[in-house]
């Protein structure tokens, strides 16, 4: 890898939250120091500060710590200018507050800052001048005060790119699983699965395998709906009449996919060994066994966007805020991931 | 232990399958051989000692192996005059087939066996003659066509003992997961949980774990039917409306068992260990994440009987029988399991 690699961006999320406080934590750990790439932090750099100055009277970072801010018009040539930051540095862009932050208090007067690091780490990464973005959490219910659409970094990202579907996919280091539907109630679950749910989800799964891991043959396994995969009819018929006539589509064009698998038995060692990714139809179906596998270090990967995102999967923590107990370990597991894939293909 | 503890029982299932393969396979290991108790076999004798020639040949089992034959009339005094069996013992209560079994090859003509395998541990067990009924698989088509409504083990047992309702439960070494629903379409599932089932469950698990595992106060916690349980009634209203209510009339009487959950994170290390049991809403809710800690090593439990009955979790694999490719480690642990509850309750 040269220095070349372009940089990756965090948005650090909430202000009130721990996404500033994690971020801090891996940079006193020297965790965002990564080898070929430099690591850009979206924030309120006064904020960062103060959160800092907390997190040191709680013995939580070390002293010494250089927070350094790049200039907007510096952003341009990003590329060109930031090499890998010195080991006890953060770059960090300022996306100002309207109003100070208080670690652990809500405050719908920032929320548009919230907005502004999305919007701004979106052009970044749409023009090319970041390998990636990696995204702190968000307070919802916050956002929606000013924004009373909005749904979740996801759709954020999703609308941003002009697109109408992208695709759910959360990886440890066992298992990469993408989710046909996401956050629906269980009963209107069936009736979401249709052909071209079904279809937009393999194409999805397919061209990222390819564009961002740099697999150019992936092996994908997917769960049928229904329990034992429908038991060849007798426990429903989706199997049937959806699910394997549309794989079967992929594999008479050469992809190496699998017909709807029973749920239970596809997340065992012998199968997930193989796969690439998996496919489940729903959310618990999917990420129940994924999740029982390592909680904590489970990364949440958008599927489908035009640039790489990854992020943790976890909330903002308000109550921990500040206080130097927050785990940061998801960051680095997303950033880790982010930096890995982005490096697969050489951005 | 008391060489009076009653003996186990284990019914060889469909003879054109694995059952009478691993039942050999487990003697020649000496694994039949508990500390405690004795165990019989229900078995056309003729049959086994033909496996067993078989098994021998291929190199599966080592020669030596005694097949004792226990007279119909000894069974109303087995627990006195069953001893611990010898090593190199199978103790066999001879359920004759109507026609020689050739290893592989259904032949419906040895359906009505299979039954009166089942009818033969029910009395055993329901006359307390026996501690436990242990079961290796059958061929649900083979039976059908001679008993038309025939759905299996489980609801042949549940509908001897006069009963409208028992609880199926997988366990293995990490967790023990109840089901609500089993083998439903999901589009059936959400109509399914209702307010009767959902108690009706919870009663049998409470009581099964006091008299069946020995667990005066069990800890159990209980997953939501839709996605982060519903998200207070914004993905779902199951958990407000159903569920909920039920948990809180148990908790409200002291029982420790959990409000509705998010399945997605029930599941990891922090939560499975401090359970006693866990109950699922539906079949790959609970069974993708226990069976993604270790296929083979699940037992399958029949709550709500009035004995205990525990069972292999794989099939009939007629294309193993005969050839010693088989695992038993399946058995062995239903048998154990078995053993363990009935060494619990000291029967």
């Amino acid at each position: 890898m040269t220095t070349q690699s372009l940089p990756l961006v965090i948005t650090s999320g909430e202000p009130a939250g721990i996404g500033m406080d994690i971020i801090l934590m891996l940079a006193d750990r020297q965790q965002l120091n990564l080898p070929n790439r430099a690591v850009i932090v979206l924030a309120d750099i006064k904020a960062l500060q103060q959160r800092y100055s907390e997190l040191k009277q709680k013995g939580a970072v070390k002293d010494g710590l250089m927070i350094q801010q790049l200039a907007t018009h510096e952003l341009k040539d990003l590329p060109q200018i930031v090499q890998p930051s010195a080991h006890d540095t953060i770059l960090v862009v300022d996306v100002p507050t309207a109003q100070p932050v208080v670690a652990g208090q809500l405050n719908p007067h920032n929320a548009r800052m919230v907005i502004a690091q999305l919007q701004l780490a979106h052009k970044l990464a749409i023009s090319k001048q970041v390998a990636a973005i990696v995204t702190a959490p968000l307070q919802k219910s916050v956002i929606m005060t000013v924004l009373p659409d909005f749904m979740g970094h996801t759709e954020f990202f999703m609308q941003q790119s002009g697109l109408d579907k992208v695709v759910m996919m959360l990886a440890n280091n066992l298992m990469k699983v993408a989710l046909v539907t996401t956050h629906l109630p269980l009963r209107a679950v069936a009736d979401a699965i249709s052909h071209e749910e079904v279809a937009k989800t393999v194409d999805i799964v397919i061209h990222d395998c390819q564009q961002k891991f740099g697999l150019t043959h992936p092996k994908i396994l997917v769960c049928g709906l229904n329990p034992h995969a429908g038991e060849s009819g007798y426990l429903g018929r989706e199997e049937i009449d959806i699910i394997n006539p549309v794989l079967q589509h992929y594999r008479d064009q050469g992809v190496d996919i699998s017909l709807a698998m029973p749920a239970d038995t596809l997340f065992t060692q012998k199968h997930i060994a193989t796969a690439d990714a998996i496919i489940a139809m729903y959310h618990d179906q999917g990420l129940a066994p994924l999740k029982s596998h390592g909680f904590g270090e489970t990364v949440n990967i958008t599927l489908g966007l035009p640039y790489i995102r990854t992020s943790v999967d976890h909330g903002t923590a308000l109550d921990l805020a500040g206080t130097g107990k927050a785990s940061a370990d998801s960051l680095y597991h997303a950033i880790d991931y982010a930096n890995n894939m982005a490096t697969a293909i050489a951005l």
